[in-house]
C-alpha cells in the first residue's frame, strides 16, 4: 500500500477502506507516513468528504494510536456529553454531578479555555486547590466514588488528534466535517465513555456559525457513532447569545453553584436538563426524555446534585468554603459598567464579542501559552427581551487591568442592540439528532 | 502574510495575488513553507484551479527561484518546442536542426525517458560521444555556432520546480492543469527562449489521455504564455500511436537521420514540418505557417538541415560516423518479430503498451536511477492502415535479454488490433491553439 494512491483515491472521490484508514494513521503516528502527505490527504477530504463508515473508520484508527482507558471496573453505565464549545457554556459543571445523582456514570475529560471560548479546566481551576491533573488510577477512584471525575486529557490518549489537529490547524484543513468528528469522537471513546451526548453549538459564540454547518456536524456524530455501533444523540442549541449571566471562570462556577442551589437562570438550568436526560436515555436510567427530564428535576430539588458536586470537589482537593459562600472565591478588583446608549427592548447580546471581551479580560488565551484568571470575566445584568432605560447598567465587567475593561466594554458596545421592538423568545434547543431515526447512510 | 491563510483563501476559491504567490514560492524553497503547506496548498489548486494570470504569476515566482540563462548575447529569434512527451517522439531532433537552417536560434534543454515514455537526452546519448553535459559557457557557444544546442536541465534552473514536482509526486497533485502549466513554462523561459511551442500530446502514449484534458492543457499553455507577455502556440497532436516507425534510442536517430535525408515516414515529417513552421513563425522568419512550412521543406531538401545536425553532434562531441553510416551505431544483439496473428487490417498499434514494451527492453527507465541502452527498441514494420496476412512480421523487437524480449512481445500483442476493415486516417494535428485568437479569460 502506498500513500499517494490512497490520497488520489480520495481526491478522486473514492472511499477508503478501513485497512487504508488504519495504513494512513498509524503510519503517520509512526513517523512513516509524512505530515505533506496527510496534510494533502485532508485537503482532499476536505473537498471529497468522507461517508459515515470512512469516518467511523477513522475514528477507530485514531483510537488505535493511543491507549484507551479501561473503565469496566467502574459500576454503572459510562455515559459523557461533549459540548463543541461557546460562550458562558458551563453545562459541564451542573450535568455532570446531575448525572451521577442520577446513576450514571460521567467520565468527562476536558479542554482549555482558547480563543473566544471557554474551558471546562479553567473554570474548575478557578475553585481555590481543585485539581484538574489526575491521573488515570485517581480518575477511576474518583469516579467510583463521585460518579464522575473531572480531568485534563492525557498525553497518551489519542496521539493521532494532537497530530493531526496541529497539521490541520496550519494547512487550512480545520474545516472539514468528518475530521472534526473523528477528532471528538475518538477522544471521547478513548477516555471510557460508553454512550456520548453532544452538545453542537450553532451562532455567533459557535464554531459552527450557520445552522446547515451545525446539523451537518450533528447529523456526522449520530452517524459515525452509529456506525461504530455506539450509543450516540447529538442536539443541536443555539449560541448566538451567552448560556446563562455569567462568562468567565469563578464568575461562571458561581452561576453553577446557584443552578445545583435551585436558583440561577432559567436558560441555562433548561439546557442542562435536557442534556442530562439524554443521558439518562441512553445509559438506560430513564424510558424517555420527559421522564428522564422529572427525575433530573427532582434530583436538583432534593439536593443530591448538589452534594455530588460538593463531594466531587473535596475528591479532587477543591476548597468548597468558596462554593458555600462564593463572595469568598476569587473576585476582580475592578468593575466597570456597560451601560444602554438607548432606551427600548435589549434585542441581541453577540456570544463571539462577549467571548472576546471575556478573553480579553484575562479568562481565556490567545495563544496556549497565556495566562488565565480565575476572577474576570462579564456579568450579565440585562439579557434579550428585557426592557432597558437609557444609561442603565447592562453588563458588569470584571477585570484586572483599567485599560483592558475599557478595550472589552467597547468590544461589548458593538454586541449588544437595543431596538424599539421586543425580540422573538429565545429558541435553547434548535434540533435533537438521533441516528436511529434518521435512516441509512 | 500567513501561508495558512493563503491556503485558506484558495480553499475556499478566491485567487492569490502575485506578492501572495511569491511569498509562498519564495517562503517554500528557503525553508520557510513548509512542505506541508504546499501539498495542502497543491491540492486546493487541483479542486479550485488557478486562473491563467495567478498561473502566470506562479509561473512567474518559479523562475525567479533560480538562475535565468542570458542568451542576449546571442544574435538571432529565440524560439523553442517543448512536447509532453510520448511514444516514438523524436521530433525534437529533427526540428532543431531545420529551425536553426531557417535562422530560428533553438536552446534546448531536454529531459531523459522515464516509464514509457522516451528522453531526447536519451536519444542524443545514443549517439557515441555525444555530450548532453554542457554549462552554460559552452551550451551558448554551441548555441551561437550552431543555431541550437541540446543539453540536460541545470540544476540551478527553477530549483522550485525540482521540489515541487518531487512534492506533486507523493501527494496526489501531479495532475493539476495550472501546476503543470507553471511546471513547464518556468523552466523553458528560465532556458532563455522568447517565444515558446508546445507540442501537447494526446492518447494512449500522452499523459494527458483525453482531448478534453489536452486541450485544457493546451488552452492554458497559451493564456499562461499570454499573461506573461510571451509569443507561444500550443498544437495538440495525436499521441493513441507511435510517431514514425521506430521506438527506442538510436534506432529514433536513425529515422532522424533518414527526415533529414529527405527520407523516413510520413507522419513524422509532417508533424516535424508543423512544428518546426510554428517557430518560424513565431521568431518572425516566415509571414505565415504555409510560407514557413515551404521554407522548412526547402531546407530539409537542400540539406541545410542535415549539415546542421552534423554540425551539432561534431560540437557536442558526437562521431558522425554512426549518422553518415547508421550500420555503424549501436546494434542490440537480438531481434524478435511480432507477427500478426490473423489477416485482415492493422487498425490501432496503441502507443501506451509500445512504450512500456520499449522501457522493458531497456530504451527507458522505470526508476530515475536505472540505465539505459542505447541499441534497444522496437522497430514497427507495418503501421495502422496496412493490410496485412497472418504470420506476417509487424515488428522487430531489438534487445539484449532474450526473457525480456518475450515479455516485451507479448506485451505489444495486446497492443496490435487487427481487423477486417481499415481504420480511418490518422489526423496527427488535431487542434492549434493561439491564445490571441482566443479571446480574454
Amino acid at each position: 500500500m502506498r500513500a499517494v494512491d490512497l490520497i488520489v483515491k480520495k481526491r478522486d472521490g473514492g472511499a477508503l477502506s478501513r485497512e487504508e484508514i488504519e495504513f494512513l494513521i498509524d503510519g503517520y503516528v509512526r513517523g512513516q507516513v509524512p505530515d505533506y502527505q496527510l496534510s494533502s490527504l485532508a485537503m482532499a477530504v476536505f473537498f471529497r468528504g468522507m461517508s459515515f463508515e470512512e469516518t467511523g473508520f477513522l475514528t477507530r484508527a485514531m483510537i488505535a494510536s493511543g491507549d484507551s482507558i479501561d473503565l469496566s471496573s467502574v459500576p454503572g453505565p459510562l455515559v459523557d456529553k461533549h459540548s463543541t464549545g461557546g460562550v458562558g457554556d458551563k453545562v459541564s459543571l451542573v450535568l455532570a454531578p446531575l448525572a451521577a445523582a442520577c446513576g450514571c456514570v460521567v467520565p468527562m475529560m476536558s479542554g482549555r479555555a482558547l480563543g473566544h471560548t471557554g474551558g471546562t479546566l479553567d473554570k474548575l481551576e478557578s475553585i481555590p486547590g481543585y485539581r484538574t491533573d489526575l491521573g488515570v488510577e485517581r480518575f477511576r477512584e474518583v469516579l467510583r466514588s463521585c460518579g464522575f471525575a473531572m480531568t485534563g486529557q492525557s498525553e497518551r490518549i489519542v496521539p493521532a488528534d494532537r497530530l493531526l489537529y496541529a497539521l490541520r490547524d496550519v494547512t487550512g484543513t480545520v474545516e472539514s466535517i468528518p475530521l472534526i468528528t473523528a477528532s471528538i469522537m475518538s477522544k471521547k471513546f478513548a477516555e471510557g465513555a460508553q454512550a456520548l451526548v453532544f452538545d453542537v453549538k450553532c451562532g455567533s459564540g459557535a464554531f459552527m456559525k450557520s445552522r446547515e454547518q451545525a446539523r451537518a456536524l450533528a447529523v456526522s456524530l449520530a452517524r459515525t457513532g452509529a456506525s461504530l455501533g455506539r450509543q450516540v444523540r447529538a442536539v443541536i442549541t443555539d449560541m448566538d447569545q451567552p448560556l446563562g449571566r455569567m462568562v468567565g471562570n469563578f464568575l461562571e462556577v458561581r452561576e453553577c453553584v446557584e443552578i445545583l442551589q435551585g436558583r440561577g437562570p432559567e436558560d441555562l438550568r433548561q439546557l442542562t436538563l435536557r442534556l442530562t436526560a439524554h443521558m439518562l436515555v441512553l445509559g438506560g436510567l430513564a424510558p424517555d426524555i420527559s421522564g428522564a427530564e422529572a427525575l433530573c428535576a427532582q434530583r436538583l430539588r432534593d439536593g443530591s446534585a448538589w452534594r455530588s458536586f460538593l463531594d466531587n470537589v473535596k475528591a479532587q482537593g477543591g476548597r468548597t468554603e468558596a462554593l458555600l459562600d462564593p463572595d469568598q472565591g476569587p473576585r476582580a478588583p475592578r468593575t466597570l459598567a456597560l451601560r444602554a446608549g438607548a432606551s427600548g427592548f435589549l434585542v441581541r447580546l453577540e456570544a463571539y464579542r462577549f467571548g472576546l471581551a471575556s478573553g480579553l479580560l484575562g479568562a481565556s488565551r490567545s495563544r496556549k501559552e497565556d495566562p488565565v484568571w480565575p476572577d474576570v470575566g462579564i456579568e450579565i445584568l440585562k439579557v434579550a427581551g428585557d426592557r432597558v432605560r437609557e444609561g442603565e447598567e447592562l453588563c458588569l465587567l470584571h477585570g484586572r487591568d483599567p485599560q483592558r475593561l475599557e478595550e472589552a466594554r467597547s468590544l461589548l458596545e458593538a454586541a449588544v442592540t437595543v431596538a424599539g421592538q421586543a425580540p422573538p423568545p429565545r429558541q435553547l434547543v434548535l434540533e435533537e439528532i438521533d441516528a436511529d431515526a434518521l435512516g441509512k447512510d
